[in-house]
């Protein structure tokens, strides 16, 4: 969707100043030069999540990993959308698409929960995190997302911080519209940080619905008439919400100076 | 996303009316019998498109086509969202999530459009409207989207209906905010059509965004600081549209009964 798709970016580690020299490693030196044909002295875009966006020029390049030279700042670093997801794992596909339009769209923490029909229960968080990074690195973010580690439903919400509203999809069309209940979180002042739940494929059991309606931080929001695919669900609530109450009415330069 | 993904949905062509006697094709009796493993007395629901959603039973089943018998309707035909969309078409599992899930998101039009940074530019329109079907069959939906076969950006606009506003998503970043946009139509009396069309991976051409602008019908609408999909777009815009003016914010029975 943008002409300067490619613009190269990489996400790194340490911290970036005019001058610094920055390590990559094996993978993103493999990336740079065999995925996108880079050599000696090319130039590339970084950030860290921390010190904006920097100019950098490839300095170093080989089987093991390489260095980049920093140049000059081409972005300040922007403050995140204070946007959680929460999301019942589902396949190999679609919970990629999860952790990288999530990302994306803008979303600050990745946290799958197990709600009782999850029926993918293992996660390759490790799978999850490459994937938030590159979808960051290809959508001009200036961070990559926290991808948190699964557990229960139950667990979710021990620590849960009071003040943080929790949109839970709910696909028995029970919740309020999406739409009038964040015109109304938009209005309160300040803006409260929110959260999204959306529920696994066989949908949440009606105990855990119920249970969900009794935490004092939980909005039901329903999402139309139509039955959503899991991840269908989540990338519209996201969407709704950065466009009635996230970044999406800012004005401003766009990401990569489009 | 619902505890009825197991009601199995079947899309006809023919009129539906207690004791009609339907005839379905190879395709459907090969899904019936193979993969939905269904045989002669078990239930399912169908739908044209017309009558609304009727209960039926596998009657006969074979390798060449199958009859359903048609029993009590369950659901009157509902009125569809007016909501086109143009897309350039993409790559082959990116568009076929479009025409899934823009069937799923409730688009009553499916439009390819040739832009001149389109690179997939053999579309298979069976396959369009075959996922489309399915999409349709699988949310609950009571009708299909029709699939237009692909034109040029120009052609697209010779027959435009001049009420009818369309939206494009300018990944230049200079258009309206989305959700401004779609607030200010949804207080026009009456809230006018709409299309959403939403650019290739390269994004349109500085000139295409021009002349764009300069349609009567056309509103430059932005999504947001970040590079989005061709395909995440879609899905943004037409949830945004749902959200807002379309019909998650009518009360109401959800699909299938939830």
């Amino acid at each position: 969707m943008s002409r300067n798709a490619d613009k190269l970016r990489l996400f790194v580690e340490c911290g970036l100043v005019a001058g610094a020299c920055v390590t990559i490693d094996r993978a993103q030196a493999h990336y740079l030069g065999h995925v996108m044909r880079r050599g000696i002295g090319d130039p590339l875009l970084v950030f860290n999540g921390r010190d904006g966006e920097w100019r950098a020029r490839v300095d170093a390049l080989g089987k093991g990993g390489g260095a980049l030279i920093v140049h000059e700042a081409t972005r300040a670093q922007s403050r995140d959308s204070d946007l959680w997801v929460l999301f019942a794992p589902v396949k190999r596909t679609p919970i990629d698409r999860i952790a990288r339009e999530a990302t994306t769209l803008g979303a600050s923490r990745l946290a799958p929960v197990l709600t009782r029909h999850t029926v993918a229960r293992r996660i390759n968080t490790a799978r999850l995190r490459a994937n938030a990074r590159e979808a960051a690195e290809q959508c001009g973010r200036l961070s990559v997302p926290e991808v948190a580690n699964p557990v229960s439903l139950t667990a979710a919400f021990e620590a849960w911080p009071a003040e943080r509203r929790l949109l839970v999809a709910d696909e028995t069309g029970a919740g309020r519209a999406i739409a009038d209940v964040l015109i109304a979180l938009g209005r309160e002042d300040p803006v409260p940080p929110s959260a999204i739940l959306t529920g696994p494929e066989g949908g949440f059991e009606a105990g855990e619905l119920d249970a969900l309606g009794d935490l004092p931080f939980v909005i039901r929001v329903r999402l139309g008439p139509r039955i959503l695919r899991a991840e269908t669900a989540v990338l519209s609530a996201l969407a709704c919400w950065q466009a009635l109450i996230g970044d999406w009415r800012e004005e401003g330069a766009a990401a990569g100076g489009r």
